[in-house]
Formats: structure tokens, sequence, C-alpha cells
């Protein structure tokens, strides 16, 4: 190997190869199909942000993974570790104006510099859906359905939605007079299931021995169980005013999505919190049995709009891990079948029927059949022993002898039979099925 | 305005809104769907790529415009200006072991830091398309019909294309045993259309009188006839062997593409040369008579993936500007007619029918039919006036009383007309054409 064979992807980073990618471009597709059938419209922004952007709240650990840099003309940019503030930019300042609510999808990939593990890579895929402008139940029960359509969509099966509602423990803390620095701090230790410290950080900030049993108590109410749940949370924040709101909201959001059409099934967790700051209402993460990371989660941020410079603007989102969409589907054997275009190898015998050639296979092309030219000049016993081997459907073979009775040999690759065909009937003859899927 | 709203694009990048962004994807598709057609697999490779790799062989002005940083590992890295080095790279690695030819294609962004201006961003989108191991006439002209292809399912008229060979100059100047740094400054030269300066670089190089007054000759070949101009091109350079090689190439091609059915229309340009160093042979670019800018290019480079360390592999491939093709496209008023779903909004009229409303949208949507639920709580008015401004097809209200019979108002938002429908029927009220595009 010479010096240079060394060159690979820089690491974390990675290449896919044609069923990777096929795969890929299906889910990006199920995914854009999704969007289309809620009525989210696609937007495209930069992968280059201005780096004041994507930190606005992105939070420490965020923050701490960053691909950063200055550009040419110095200024501080960075690679997208998401896409919400993107479009948060975009609905406080180009679309401000355009009536509400908006519906807006984007898909991509976005960076950030995490130790690269199973399903987890420094350039990662994601298809992105923000609601923005409603602050009713029905918003939130939208994203959560259109999540579980995505999922479907992409055959998964055994698909469980944790969910949680942020202002429940924020209606405590806030009544409690806890400073936003410590609030975050308690949301961070719970994302991490670290419950005790988060009740000792919250003792140490003077917070009542009642305040923190009822904490200690909430965050053990979890299970499947939804509405029974609610009833204990109701319960256990009875003198709290936003807390009992918010247990209400959850309510009503988990009310409109069982009662849908699409079964979604549901753990509900009191003590769920998510790394990210700007969450005011419900959160939830899903989950396939099969794997034990998420494939996506999403929340509430009814004022993350105005921290961009917009109008105050109620809005939910979620974002779907394509990659582990794909890694999930993969474990559970569930690579959907996709319309194949019949594929053919075109030979060409000798120098002088190079013209013909070239227009047979645009007349298949023309008719939406995949053609590959074999441009090596193999000998005929070597080009079909290639095409067999790349599980091409037929091999169309232009001799001279044919060509002048307006013909060429059309070998089937699957059943190992050759005729002569008129090259007026070539595509019939391809595209016809004549029985060949029956038994 | 508040401070924050300030927020914007990084210069040279830029938003797709929901129109231009299914623009995009509409080329995106049509590109796939012609790689496809050809037989290119799709690779996805990084965006964010070692520098040494892309540097390698990107030629002093791509290298000066390169987004460059470090990771936080350290690591020298960069955005890909353009998709050939990273093809490269997997073909001397990854894929060196399989059969020849590869035919391989990738779509995405790339980055440059270019001066912006019409139809030139600092991130621009690209379809890229490369054939490995085959040094035949036939991989040439399939490159090029591909893309003459690719332009007409964009619905583009007045295509051109603009074609040259590397080769028939560069046999002359390595007969002449003009060293590589001073042909490749040549090159750069007349790439601008600098012939002048070339000549006198040429000649201060010690290059005899003889060839000179040749090359003067050579770059003032162009036009459209060109198996003409071939002829003339072998004349002069009848002393050349390899030249003459070239030029005999170039005539294959060119009879290929002239007796195919795709009807390209070339222009033949003898001092046509392209910006990258590592071209050997053919090289092309494709405009529209609309529009002074080149939609795209390519050419063959058959020591590109030796350099990278892989087997000597004779090597083609063409890049197209997606940005440009959508510039064209627009000026040409060619935005194809892709098939839209039926779009219909539902609106509940009271609390106590959210679940009959979200499971008749659920119903639509399983039909493939658009839905966008009225969730901001509108009086019925209003929702039709903001559908109506949506140009939205349908709107469905859900009220009670209809329900207690098992139906819902359908309103037909074009005829404005309106009748109750039973819900077991709406699917078929609503995809059924029923003459309405008839005049």
């Amino acid at each position: 190997m010479s010096g240079m064979s060394g060159f690979r992807t820089v690491r974390g980073m990675r290449d896919f190869l044609p069923e990777e990618a096929s795969l890929l471009r299906f889910v990006e597709d199920r995914a854009r199909k999704v969007a289309d059938l809620y009525g989210y419209k696609e937007i495209i922004t930069p992968i280059v942000e201005p780096y004041d952007l994507l930190s606005a709240k992105a939070g420490e650990e965020v923050k701490s993974r960053m691909f950063i840099f200055k550009d040419l003309g110095g200024r501080d940019v960075a690679l997208r570790p998401e896409f919400t503030a993107s479009v948060a930019r975009l609905v406080a300042t180009t679309l401000k104006n355009e009536p509400k609510p908006l519906r807006l999808f984007c898909v991509g990939s976005a960076y950030r510099y995490d130790e690269p593990q199973k399903g987890r890579y420094r350039e990662f895929w994601q298809s992105n859906y923000e609601l923005m402008g409603s602050n009713r139940p029905e918003a939130d029960a939208e994203i959560l359905m259109l999540t579980n359509t995505l999922l479907q969509q992409n055959g998964l099966r055994r698909v469980a939605f944790k969910i949680g509602h942020i202002g429940v423990l924020k209606g405590i803390l806030e009544h409690e007079k806890v400073e936003e620095r410590i609030q975050n701090a308690v949301m961070q230790l719970m994302d991490k299931k670290q419950y005790d410290d988060a009740i000792g950080l919250l003792k140490n900030s003077g917070v009542s021995e009642n305040c923190t049993s009822i904490i200690q108590e909430l965050v053990k109410l979890r299970g499947a169980n939804v509405l029974e749940i609610v009833k204990k949370i109701e319960r256990l924040v009875k003198n709290y005013e936003k807390s009992i709101e918010a247990a209400k909201n959850l309510r009503e959001i988990l009310r409109l999505i069982s009662g849908s059409e699409c079964r979604i099934d549901v753990t509900l967790d009191a003590g769920f919190a998510r790394g990210l700051e700007y969450y005011t209402g419900i959160i939830f993460e899903m989950y396939v049995t099969d794997l034990d990371i998420a494939l996506g989660g999403g929340g509430r941020y009814d004022r993350l709009i105005e921290l961009f410079g917009g109008e105050p603007t109620p809005a939910i989102g979620v974002a779907h891990g394509l990659d582990r969409i794909m890694l999930a589907m993969k474990m559970q054997q569930t690579r959907p079948q996709t319309q194949r275009r019949k594929t053919v190898m075109v030979v060409a015998v000798g120098d002088d029927v190079a013209d013909e050639t070239s227009r047979i296979a645009q007349i298949l092309r023309e008719s939406g059949i995949s053609v590959e030219l074999e441009i090596m000049r193999r000998k005929i016993g070597k080009a079909l022993e290639v095409a067999d081997k790349k599980k091409m459907d037929y091999a169309i073979i232009v001799g001279k002898k044919e060509l002048d009775e307006g013909a060429v040999v059309i070998r089937d690759l699957v059943r190992r039979e050759q005729s002569v065909v008129n090259i007026g009937k070539i595509v019939e003859r391809i595209t016809l099925v004549e029985g060949r899927d029956l038994p």
C-alpha cells in the first residue's frame, strides 16, 4: 500500500454504501411522506449557522460538543447540532408574518462531537417536525401521532412512548421560588435519573421538607396505567396551582391519543426530564423493545421563539434519529420491500453495433428500465457471468446477425433461457410479468 | 425588535422556504432516478472529511476557499468542496475489490468560500456521477448521455454541451517536455481564456516557435461542426502521437453521442480547459442559452484513483450544480407539475368531538390525503377563510349533530359547495375526480 492509501473517514463520521444509503433514503422518504400527510411543509436550512444562534439555547453539554470554527471572513460559525434553533430563527424572522399554526419539517444531517458508539455518530441524520402557534393539547397529540405514523411507515413494531410533563415539576419549583439555575441543575440530574442528588440539591437550596417529600413521591410514579397515574399526580400536587394545570394538560393529551385510531403504547413517567432546558410542557421519547436507546424525542417549548427575538409563540416539536430508526429496522428485520426497476445489461458484440446498442439502451431507459451498458469489452460469457452476479433480470445481446433482422437476443437471467426478439418488442418483453413471480 | 431578532444565516448560506425546498427535492429526485436508469448506485459520504484527503488534488484555488478547521480531537478537517475526493477514497479502500466498472452516484451539499452571486452560494448542492474502471469511449459517451437525460428530466430546453479534450494539448506539451508545473499554469490560463498569456508563458519556457504557433491555431478551433473540427485538429497535431490518439478518442466519443437517440447539442472547443488539474481526457460543461454560467461539468481523470492510493483505474465523472439547474428551470419556467395530494382541513365544532375528529383525520391520511387539523379553535368561518387562503381542496366540518347520524359536512373549497357525507364515504368523496378538472 502506498502512503496515501491510509485515507479514511474522520473519526465518528461514516460512509453509507449502496445498501445503507438506499435504506437511509427510504426512511427519509417516509419522513417526507408523513410530513405531507400531516400538512408539514419542508424547509431546508444551512448546516453552517452562526455560533450565537446555535448556542443561544443549547445547554452546556451540547455547546461543549459542537463543531465550532471561524469562516474565512472571521465569522464564528458552527455545524448545527440539531434543527430547532434554525427553524426558530426562520419563524422569528422571515416567516414571522405567516398565519399560525406553522407546520414545518426538516430532514438532514447534524453534528455533535459525542463518543461514537452503537447508533451514535458525530454526523447523524434526523427528521424534525415543528408545530408553532398553538398551545392546544390537540397540537401535542398531533406531534405524538405523526411520530407514531412515521415509525409505523418504517415497519417498526413494539414501539413505546415514554411521556412526562416538565410543567408538573416546574410548577412546584417555581411556587417554591427555587432560582432558575438550580431548577435547571435539578432537571439535568433527573434526566440522568440521579433523583437522590436532585432532592439533595433542593434540600440544600432551602426547599421545605414537605415539598421535597412530594417530589420524592412524584418521581416514583410511572407505568402504563396512565390515567390512574395522572390521578395520583393530581393528588400529590394539589397545592401547586401550575402543577395541577400541567397534570390537566397531560390528561387531555393522553385522552386524545388514547381515543385516536393509532393505538399508541404509552408509559407515563412523572420523574422524566430531558437534557434541553427549553421545555415547558409535555416531553417524550420513543423506544422499541429491541433497542435500549431512544429513537428520538421531543416536547413543548412555549418560550423558545421569543428567545430568538420573535413574537410569543407556543410550540411543540420532535426530532427522529434516522440512524437509530435504521438500526431498529435492521434488528426487527423490517426492511420494507420497495418497488424495484427491472435491470438489464446490454452487451454489444463487435465494434460496428455501438450506435444501435446505445439506441436500444435509451429506448429501455425511457420506459423506466435500469440499463447497464457493458463497457469493458468483455466476452459474452464473462459479461453474462457479471450480470448474474449482480442479480440483474435480463441481458440483451446486440449482434450484427440479429440486428440485420431488426432484432436482438434477450436472455432471461432468472429463468436461464433466451430468445430472439424484435427491437420494437423488447420493452414489452421485459416489462410484462408473464407469471414469472408466480410459483 | 429585540436584540436577538438579528439572527440571520451566515453570509453565502441560505434557507430554502417550502417552494424552493420542494423544487430542490424534485431535482434531487430526478437525479436519483437517472442514476437508477443508468445503473449508478448511490453512496453517501460525510460532509466533514480529512483536510489531507480534500486537498490532495484540489488545486490552489479550491484549497484557498475551503472551510478548514480542527475538530475537538485536534484533527485537521474540512467541509467537502466537491464529491470526487470522497468517492476516490472509497474506491481506493472499501470498494477496491468490487468488480469494475463501478458506477457511483452522490447527491448533497458542498462548501466553498466563494464570493456569493447569482447561482453561486457557499453552501451549494450537487449531484455527482462517477464511472470507474473503463477507459472506453462508451464510458465517456454514457456520462454525457446521462447528463443530457438529467437535464431533460428537469424539463430544460436549449441545452448545449461545450466539449474539449485535455489530451490534445497535453500530448503537445509532454512531447515538448514542458515541465508539469508550467503545464498546469498554461491550463489555468487557458481556463480563464487568457490564451496570449498562455502562449507567452510557453515561449518563455523555451518551447519552439513551430509548437506555439500550432497551439495558437489550435485554440481558435471551435464550433458546432464537430467532426470537421476534429479533422482540423488531427491535421494540426499530426507530429504529436499522443495528441493524435486524443483526437481519435474525441472523434469516437462524438460519434457515439451523435449516433445516439438523445440528440446532444455539442460545441467543440479545442482550447477548452477546466480549472482542476487532474483531467486526462475529454472535458465538458453544460449550458442553457438563457444563463451564462455552466450548469455543471466533468471529464476523464484516469490517474486519480492511483493518487488516492488505489489500483490504476481509468475514470470519468460529472457534477451537476443543482442550484443552477433550479435557476435555469425558473428562467425557462419549466417547473414540472408533480402529482399533488388532495389537501383537507378538518375542523371540529365543540369540545366533545375531539376523538371523532382525530379518527377521521387518520382515516383520510391512511388513504394518502394530506390533512391539517384546525387546532387554533377558530370559528368555522375563520377556519374556512384560512383553508381557502392556503388553497386547500376541502374542509371537513365535524359537528355533534351530523356525527349523531354518522356523518360530517364536506365543503368543496374550489366549487364553493357543501354537503353532508357519511363517514364511510368521505375518502371516496374526496379522491374521486368527478370531472372537476374538466371545463
